[in-house]
């Protein structure tokens, strides 16, 4: 395939400078001493929304006809991406609808709702969503926005590890949780540009680890079971960004899930800064691989911080 | 009274500028929204053991001769100046004895443990507390540093105002959280010395509202209840504080238990940040008197980030 050139890259940058925060790094000594490493947390918990979403969604946003602005988008996501779509949306002036399935949690519902987006409610299957949104797009016109598959959207994403690269010079190695892909391939696409000599690996679930068995195989794996905490990495890979992945990705980490809560809590006693668990999934693995980081520079994308404290600490 | 000078203030930012950390200062433009004023968050929680202790503790064992040294320091505190203790003593090679009742939690006692301290446990109450301090001072002849009443304590705490000050321009307000009375006389001497038409304002729980009263009465005054969720804030003023509070702070803004929960939650689940319940009080404070601060800049000083979460969010 063609990558997309790094003039993409810092064109996407540009678009969704006024939009999107520019986030923090932060680091811990206690932290460096714990694992042997120089350690480097790129915070989208401190993005707006809460999340590194707000940057593929924005741009993907910006890269509409006027046409297509004037008949808005739709998108299917009950977490970080329908908060995304819905608050990028209201900052434009577009219209948005989100699919969401009936049992999406009240709380997320009443997030997107409150970003001024409609909710179209579906059943609980891919499918009813599929068709949910096709039945949008025929009404409506709107343009669909995928949450993770989608070459803008990984484009926006992108942004977060540029940010990280300019900011830390002579990273060994960028760790990015992997869920539906879009992160990781924007994080690639960003150290493959602009740090030739920067590893990027993948963090993800062990219950869910089809990334994991998508590098081994060469082709997209799907998962049986979704019964890990980190639930913004339930879902599989795409098409089109998998095969970005498997050209610039160098390996998947997996973590228990037990590594994925005992990370979360670190970060948020030891840090001070409240991480979703999709977050902890890449903290987790560079605690447990820390024998192949030993001495090295690390970035870790925090993604999010959108975890509901009072369920996670039951 | 003689305020201490403007050069006493610079010169303990420049004794402690290799132990301390220099911490971020945060915005958020929903809750600047939600109040309609600038605010400035001075995030302490992200100091070195979590809280701005660390600034005064290290300041006081800086100020400290060489034989004063070689004997050590000792102090009480079940909280974050027993930490702070602990940890200034273990990076400057000094000893030191932290006094601590029976029935201080246990994982305030490991953390204190953990930065190479010696606990001596006393009794429940103050008389005993003393006593036990006195039994080391007089075997060992280590120092006595109090953690809130203590000269070269406050001119430690002040170097946390004195950086908000420097790198925000303009604040009308500085509100500070008061209980023992350090941080607050520290806040109002960097306002008053680098910030003059800056107001220093306490925020207090209305259940241990000591300070307020203090303020009203013109003398110290004490709380015949501790029932408060802000742990850090049931102690009272010094003689050594309380004149420099009577002479710099403008109003004492009390609020409820609800309000500092509610404020709480509110800085995790929005900021993405972990504060402390007596961090809270001075966010709860911003909202309840948001008329008095309406179209204006406000400092707030989140003094640390030692909150026990799982115990909160039950």
């Amino acid at each position: 395939m063609t990558l997309p050139s790094r003039q993409d890259l810092l064109d996407a940058k540009t678009r969704i400078k006024n939009i999107v925060h520019k986030t923090p790094i932060l680091t811990s000594t206690t932290f460096n001493e714990m694992v042997d490493a120089q350690v480097f947390f790129k915070c989208e918990n401190f993005q707006r929304m809460g999340a590194y979403k707000m940057r593929g969604a924005s741009h993907a946003l910006s890269k509409l006809t006027p046409d297509q602005l004037s008949r808005g988008v739709v998108t299917h996501s009950s977490g970080n991406f329908a908060q995304a779509i819905a608050l990028a949306a209201k900052i434009m002036g577009v219209k948005a609808k989100i699919v969401m399935p009936v049992n999406a949690p009240a709380v997320k519902v009443e997030a997107v709702k409150g970003y001024g987006a409609d909710i179209v409610f579906s059943g609980p299957l891919p499918s009813d969503r599929e068709q949910a949104v096709e039945e949008v797009i025929s009404t409506s016109g709107m343009t669909f926005i995928h949450p993770s598959n989608d070459l803008q959207v990984i484009l926006g994403n992108s942004t977060c590890a540029q940010e990280l690269i300019e900011e830390v010079s002579g990273l060994d190695i960028i760790i990015a949780p992997v869920g539906g892909g879009g992160l990781l391939a924007g994080t690639a696409l960003a150290a493959h540009w602009f740090s030739t000599h920067t590893a990027v690996w993948a963090a993800e679930p062990q219950n869910v680890d089809d990334a994991y068995r998508s590098l081994l195989s060469g082709k997209i794996e799907t998962n049986d079971r979704t019964d890990t905490i980190a639930d913004g990495l339930r879902t599989n890979l795409g098409d089109i960004n998998f095969p970005i992945i498997k050209d610039l990705v160098g390996k998947v980490l997996v973590v228990s899930e037990e590594e994925i809560i005992a990370a979360m809590w670190w970060i948020w006693e030891r840090m001070k800064i409240i991480i979703e668990p999709s977050s902890a999934v890449a903290v987790a693995a560079v605690i447990r691989y820390q024998e192949e980081m030993k001495g090295k520079r690390v970035g870790i994308i925090i993604s999010g911080g959108n975890a509901d404290v009072k369920a996670l600490a039951k």
